[in-house]
């Protein structure tokens, strides 16, 4: 009936890429979905023991991507910034919801984005259960779903003083490639090819959430600038921290440019979907070993301290152990801001 | 920090209008929600052989409400219309997340907005456990969650031969007073006053949906239009139904109107969210005796039926029985299609 009155309607739409990607799933072994896409409600039936972790990102046009952004990157990117979150408690992915509002119905686009967003739902064995399909200018909202044992969540509270402070991978490449792209600054083309996928196609850290549960005291995924997000977690911890700006992982790319845009880009440049998190010391061989077995680099940058008097404080210090001045400091330590331009 | 960069940036304003609200609500009786906004994730713990409902809704500026919409009525809305789809399948509400772009940091429209949003959320005990909030065009993205005995969701997929079929409340007013307001039509300002709230402010029929869990065969909630609804149920139960039009529920308002658009409205005027719902004949008394409970009038409006050879088929009847013709049921059958203008 639909049909009749379009010739590619909303409900068509849905069937045609959102859910046939999500029927393929099917298979897979989510036992924890007792009703998928195609009801009111999706239900999800958790097991015994474990918590549901939940998680939502919305990504507008013109803000978050640019207007022409590769749509299969973009439905890649859409997910995988949800499962960063997931990994940054520790959960395992369950599966997702996903509201869009589309300008017009463009098939050759939502092949497209469908076809990146189910490659990352495949990776990861996170099925789409539901969502809502609109007229509207271009926002893509999904909620993602993760499985983790009680209590065993990864919180922003749990960080304790002399804990170390961990980043995993390396950070400020998106931004660099963002600099580059919006013509902020020159970058050779083969240097902009080495780190474009990091501003386009994040990988979330979900194997690595879910092996540091057991380590970790507290932990976030890193999508507002580093030193930012840290701030997140001294705030809710109460405690204060050192970090060595020396100590943060860049790459052999960031590191052609002068100090300060490596120090900029590293400690605030921003999506960056790697995970900050705090550990006691006698957990350095334990995070190694992880490091070792998942093939990625796992940096000590710093120390949960307590400033006496001082809450919530983050001392930068440079290479020779010297603190910032705090009109430096400052720079480096703000995070993105949505509605600040 | 983020006040440095701006008077009321992102987190001050997810601070101020959303935290604060959904802080209010911790001391609830929501036990399911282990962590609540401020982390990463927010963690739901499911109580044993309980299921998690899922629903999403996205409302667009212009395409779902009006650019110049009162706020609080929309924040009310906004939460509504998703614990309709909560109520359809039977759920009990635990909690929702909010993804919210707006034009600009407006306190006087955040403020009202989340007056309406908390509102609602605390009349059904649902507090907001996370979101995101983002400059873009005004767009309103919420998941919400509820909880449901394992197995006794009420999907659209039970409907059985010999059924009766119901809808709850009465269906058309908001449409019409759309039509109203679009200037499609006059009315009087004091018919307009009389039912504009069943449009700005429609009322989610949660206490409903879990009294039927244990006599509905099928449910949805109505939202593109009573008809073109119900044949969801029609299609995911693969049975066929008449239905008499001259039952549909109307408001005396309504019935002032010609025959033609009375039909009109009540059969596929969308936004009603009132609870369609099949169930078997036995249980007439019961479901009488539920309408009596809540004050609520649930009408009888036709039966499932099984056409042979024929799939899936709505025939609508007029008041002396007899089949309407093609061309006028299939208006009747239309449901909104967001993409058709």
């Amino acid at each position: 009936m639909h049909s009749e009155s379009s010739p590619l309607g909303e409900f068509d739409l849905i069937q045609r890429f959102f859910k046939a990607g999500a029927d393929a799933m099917r298979s897979n072994d989510q036992k924890m979905i007792a009703l998928g896409i195609g009801d009111d409600c999706a239900l999800l039936k958790p097991a015994a023991g474990e918590e549901i972790a939940i998680t939502s990102d919305m990504l507008v046009a013109g803000r978050h991507f640019f207007m022409n952004a590769n749509p299969e990157l973009l439905g890649r990117k859409a997910l995988a910034v949800n499962l960063s979150d997931l990994a940054a408690m520790g959960a395992k992915p369950i599966g997702f919801t996903l509201s869009i509002a589309l300008p017009k119905v463009d098939a050759a686009w939502l092949e497209a984005f469908s076809k990146g967003l189910f490659a990352i739902a495949n990776q990861y064995s996170c099925p789409l259960i539901g969502g809502d399909t609109t007229a509207g200018p271009l926002t893509i909202s999904i909620t993602a779903f993760g499985s983790i044992p009680s209590g065993k969540a990864i919180r922003r509270s749990g960080a304790k003083v002399g804990d170390d402070i961990w980043a995993s991978g390396i950070v400020g490449d998106a931004r660099l490639a963002l600099a580059a792209l919006r013509h902020e600054m020159n970058l050779p083309e083969s240097d902009l090819k080495q780190i474009e996928h990091r501003m386009h196609n994040p990988t979330p850290r979900v194997e690595l959430g879910m092996k540091i549960r057991e380590v970790a005291s507290a932990a976030l995924d890193i999508s507002d600038g580093l030193l930012g997000d840290l701030q997140h977690i001294l705030n809710q911890s109460q405690v204060s921290a050192e970090v060595f700006l020396d100590r943060l992982p860049k790459s052999e790319t960031l590191q052609k440019q002068s100090e300060d845009i490596q120090n900029q880009f590293a400690a605030s440049g921003g999506d960056d979907y790697e995970i900050c998190f705090t550990a006691p010391i006698d957990k350095r061989d334990a995070i190694d070993q992880i490091s070792t077995a998942l093939n990625l680099p796992l940096t000590r940058i710093g120390s949960v301290t307590k400033t006496a008097g001082v809450l919530e404080k983050l001392s930068l210090l440079n290479k020779n152990g010297v603190l910032l001045d705090e009109t430096k400091s400052a720079a480096l330590l703000k995070s993105f801001d949505h509605f600040v331009k």
